[in-house]
């Protein structure tokens, strides 16, 4: 077996944890060390790890996986790669996936290094199952129906509404790609229910969606990390109509874009110099060791 | 727009026509010619097209797609992978994948050429669901669960049974992997029917399923060309678990193998000269026009 694949985890939020849990339960992984603004800040899980404030003071990173917020994936990706090391990240602004591509393929070029982006689950192992439903059946309609689970952008939408205290928001899929919005808010002392529901639902990220308001006692109570997502495609192969194909799964969402993050840090070393997003990286590149022992058991 | 890709259908049997009409359909094809032993047996909807009794006498032909047995498909790959021919075929013994891989590889690589074998749905869009699953959830049991549909495998093995007039088996999923075999026979005159589903039930095709066998009148009356698949996986996503997956669908069997094997042939042009599996294939190659575009779309 070749030698061990180093990989730094740049932010340790959140997702950061479940790729540093990933990376433990892989078997071709080490640890090059963690990235923390404050690297003073080093929980007790963390003890036997080098923790840095900055990527460049790790040594032998083969990838660095950011697990930052999605606006900061640039520069952090950019400053990896300068330093020749691989990037994962899990950009998730679909529509400015191909702008960022673009950006971060001339970087990664110049470098002679690799970046895969937008390497969670949608944008990420959804989108390559659209793709194949695509090449299946060309004539026809995929809905990328999500839920029921908590959507963390339309949760930070809400908090950063006047008179909310803490809020969540959960997506229900309604059928057809579309959704509605089930707002739980906490209120701050004084504020008027009614006048913080109308500014929710009149904010744009709620506007075009059949969003509900309710107001609780405690939101944490109302938390959990599950989520799911169903994709659809009716449509024809060849002249042939009514192919009918769907994807179902319902998962713990942050272990799962973790998951997906280190199966793509993995991929970095097998793609030549550039950007790619998950449709553009062979599966098989998804996988710990030898190609031919996966394709004798998957194929 | 660059140039169509010129296809050679090698086979005009049942897939042969499907792939036909998939390349009719395709936005990014013309058709080379179709190949068949007695090329003076050509039905009306080939009139307008070159028939050719071998490859070689059809101009410029980019890629092959061998429609023709499973056991033929080396041979067949083989000769045009000599001329400078892509192939795609849709090889099905799963244990002989990895063989015949190695073998078209060599001859691919030596003709600088492409080869990509085992392009159906299963092997094929299903190997790529399954690679798929596996990196999401690296620990965990996939169950590929197949039908209710007709299996043509196992209707060839018991119309070799002495007393079968004719025959359909049709599979059935019974959950987990597991599969009952339901066959319907005509039997030839002057044979018993107990004696017949013994040496059915004793075929190496059925020894180890739940197989029920019924006599019929007339077998053509019970076909459909329908089939379906359910490929379901409950894994960990690092130490995560209860990572539930769910891939289903249904289908025209030959259509979609037939939709596949020209998609894989559009993949043949973007890919080094050498041997592949669909798991092998970035699955935005499978797909017609700019890769930009479907990122867009798709990602």
């Amino acid at each position: 077996m070749s030698r061990k694949i180093r990989a730094a985890v740049v932010g340790y939020g959140n997702i950061g944890r479940y790729v540093m849990e990933a990376l433990q339960a892989a078997p071709d992984f080490d640890v090059a060390g963690i990235v923390r603004r404050d690297a003073s800040n080093v929980p007790a899980e963390l003890e036997v790890y080098e923790v840095a404030p900055h990527v460049s003071h790790l040594k032998a990173v083969d990838v660095a996986i950011l697990c930052v917020p999605t606006r900061k994936v640039e520069v952090y990706a950019k400053e990896c790669l300068e330093l020749g090391i691989h990037t994962v990240d899990g950009f998730d602004i679909h529509g400015q996936i191909v702008p960022l591509r673009a950006s971060l393929d001339q970087a990664a070029k110049r470098c002679g290094a690799v970046s895969i982006l937008s390497a969670g689950w949608d944008p990420g192992s959804d989108s390559v199952i659209r793709a194949l439903f695509e090449a299946m059946a060309p004539r026809g309609i995929t809905y990328t129906n999500f839920g029921p689970g908590m959507s963390m952008g339309h949760t930070v939408a809400v908090k950063a509404i006047e008179g909310v205290k803490e809020a969540l928001s959960v997506t229900l899929p309604t059928g057809a790609g579309l959704h509605r919005r089930m707002v739980y808010v906490e209120l701050c002392e004084g504020h008027d229910f009614e006048a913080v529901a109308q500014a929710i639902k009149s904010d744009t990220y709620f506007v075009n969606d059949d969003t509900r308001v309710f107001q609780v006692e405690d939101v944490e109570t109302l938390k959990d990390m599950g989520h799911g997502v169903r994709l659809e495609r009716k449509g024809s192969s060849g002249v042939t109509s009514n192919q009918l194909f769907t994807f179902d799964m319902r998962i713990n969402n942050p272990a799962l874009t973790a998951q997906v993050m280190v199966a793509a840090a993995r991929a970095t070393r097998k793609q030549q110099p550039g950007a790619y997003t998950m449709i553009e990286v062979p599966v098989v590149d998804l996988l710990p060791g030898e190609k031919e022992v996966w394709i004798k058991k998957l194929v």
